[in-house]
């Protein structure tokens, strides 16, 4: 499907996006915002220390709707799935170690709130399609490599267990009641709009926030660990297909990213690229060392097969714009942009 | 294991039962109390329409000690956790058609109370030893039969998601922290001090309560899905002997009960038993039929070869001392005896 024929198809339609302030629903409502005749409506709560972030909009304020609510309020929630055609469905508490600390917030952001959702959409419109981001987290420790979606799922931390519950939901709307679902299993992330003001989600937003202030990067077990990495165009290109495939309805697929890499050298590239930082090798924390789930990247052979998906923006050009992206906007990304609503999660630890 | 063996390897251990005052928990608390020196606690809510009844402990009152609190409770249950040596953790909502209708309160019940129990462990007393009861649903419509541990998993039921999820829990606690944690996959279980005041928690209760008033058992389907049970005694002897197996830490079994029965076949032998009841073939209603999962029937194997356990009651004898039981006792079971709470799930439908 080429990008005139996803224009095509989403033309004349409604879309709902949660987490549509954040960073990979930012980039999908920037898109969806730039084809013609496209309503977009973005559900967020803002959540402190999340990465949602009203500048992730700039510039497309006018040709979308935010709709600030969270999404455990069932009310606001069943006005806004009626009427719509698709629902991207990306809020969620991303966090592998806020998981475990907080271990009821996770279940409550990502379980109870895709139970509203999902009741909503069973109640008010069954007819819509909903596109979920589920993450590569649901395997755990790989067995195998690249892993595939026949690997056994056996998650390592609090949060892979409830995005694996969510997972088990979206299925079950779908065979019970007929709710047309499909889930992504995304693996790491990367590019414009994504957070970098801590270190909880993920390293690549952390290692492009050292490298530009030209500070240190902590490498743990001195970065070894080999992942594969996604441009966040390339994710956006896919829940696109996948919302218009009545083929993936039912289905879950793996994004994966493409040749693996060592955190140790994307570390080397951010430097690279700009002209500042240093890397420092460094022991496991205890509670990271817990849940590292050691050398994990996915296969992406099925998405390929079934919808012709795969990554297609290389590490280095990826990374390039990410720089160049930071460079510019950084003081919009250093301090959680949220609109003045201060929390717990909200400060930042400088070095 | 001998009798013997559990009954010293329980003296002079104190245990919590969670959901102490239900069906199974009743029937394990009334065991251990049996036993000389076994501290026995236990925390139920006696929340409406889920089982618990105080009759359940008639005569072994002054033998253990009742906590009236909700699982869910973190500065209950910390109080509670610290300081004893076994957690038969059998708190839960056990209603799949509930479930549907509930999922939130499904998913505190079985979620968010099995993360405030965890929790209190890992803090207050990482040592203890947790068995942890699941449910066949787990597995959801068998691929092969019977289904053995290895059998994919994919719930067809918001309860069989939760639990599958607190299965998840378990194994995390365990992995990760260090608590011991065993679950055990159960099937059918019936015997005296079920539930039979309402058709909602599995059907041998309900058929049970039928035969006994001399009222229509309807069967679904003509009743033909094959079964297999497990005696309420055979279950306690494997909670008791998992508790006291360190090669059980870690580890899930199936509790596969004899040989599968046809749910037509049960109804036929409780009317005989019983002198009363007549049968009814009966379309599935459309709820029913949703998360109806076909044949359904467990191997034992696992736990046999490990733990030396295997259903030895047979159906005959289980049956007969349960319509005993309720010949006797039928007053205190046919409404919900939940010391005068009542509830919006306590109401009795009566044809």
């Amino acid at each position: 499907m080429s990008v005139t024929d996803i224009a095509n198809l989403y033309r004349g339609r409604s879309v709902l996006i949660t987490g549509g302030l954040g960073f990979i629903g930012g980039n999908l409502a920037r898109q969806l915002a730039a084809l013609d005749g496209v309503n977009v409506e973005i559900l967020d709560a803002l959540l402190p220390g999340q990465g949602g972030n009203l500048f992730n909009l700039r510039g497309v304020e006018d040709r979308v709707t935010v709709h600030r609510a969270d999404m455990r309020n069932a009310s606001v929630v069943n006005h806004l799935v009626a009427g719509v055609d698709y629902i991207f469905n990306l809020a969620g508490q991303a966090s592998h170690i806020d998981s475990l600390v907080h271990p009821w917030r996770d279940l409550e952001l990502n379980c109870a709130a895709q139970l509203t959702l999902l009741e909503a959409c069973r109640n008010f419109n069954p007819q819509v399609k909903i596109i979920f981001t589920s993450t590569r987290q649901v395997y755990g420790r790989p067995l195998y490599l690249p892993v595939d979606e026949q690997h056994r799922l056996s998650p390592v931390d609090i949060n892979g267990i409830h995005k694996r519950t969510a997972e088990h939901y979206h299925h079950f709307y779908h065979r019970t009641y007929g709710v047309r679902t499909v889930c992504l299993r995304l693996t790491n992330t990367y590019g414009p709009r994504q957070l970098i003001s801590h270190n909880r989600q993920g390293f690549i937003g952390w290692f492009v926030r050292q490298a530009i202030l030209g500070e240190v990067i902590k490498l743990y077990g001195e970065g070894l660990q080999r992942r594969d990495l996604n441009y966040v165009d390339d994710v956006v290109e896919a829940l696109l297909l996948a919302g218009a495939s009545e083929e993936a309805d039912g289905e879950v697929f793996n994004l994966g990213g493409g040749d693996p890499v060592t955190l140790a050298d994307v570390a080397a590239q951010l430097i690279g690229l700009a002209g500042r930082g240093t890397v420092q090798a460094s022991s496991f924390p205890p509670e990271e060392h817990l849940i590292d789930i050691g050398n994990c990247y996915l296969s992406c052979r099925k998405i390929q097969s079934a919808l012709g998906w795969q990554p297609r923006t290389s590490l280095r050009v990826g990374l390039a714009n990410m720089i160049e992206f930071y460079r510019k906007n950084l003081a919009h990304y250093l301090e959680p942009n949220v609109d003045r609503i201060p929390g717990p999660d909200a400060t930042i630890s400088r070095s």
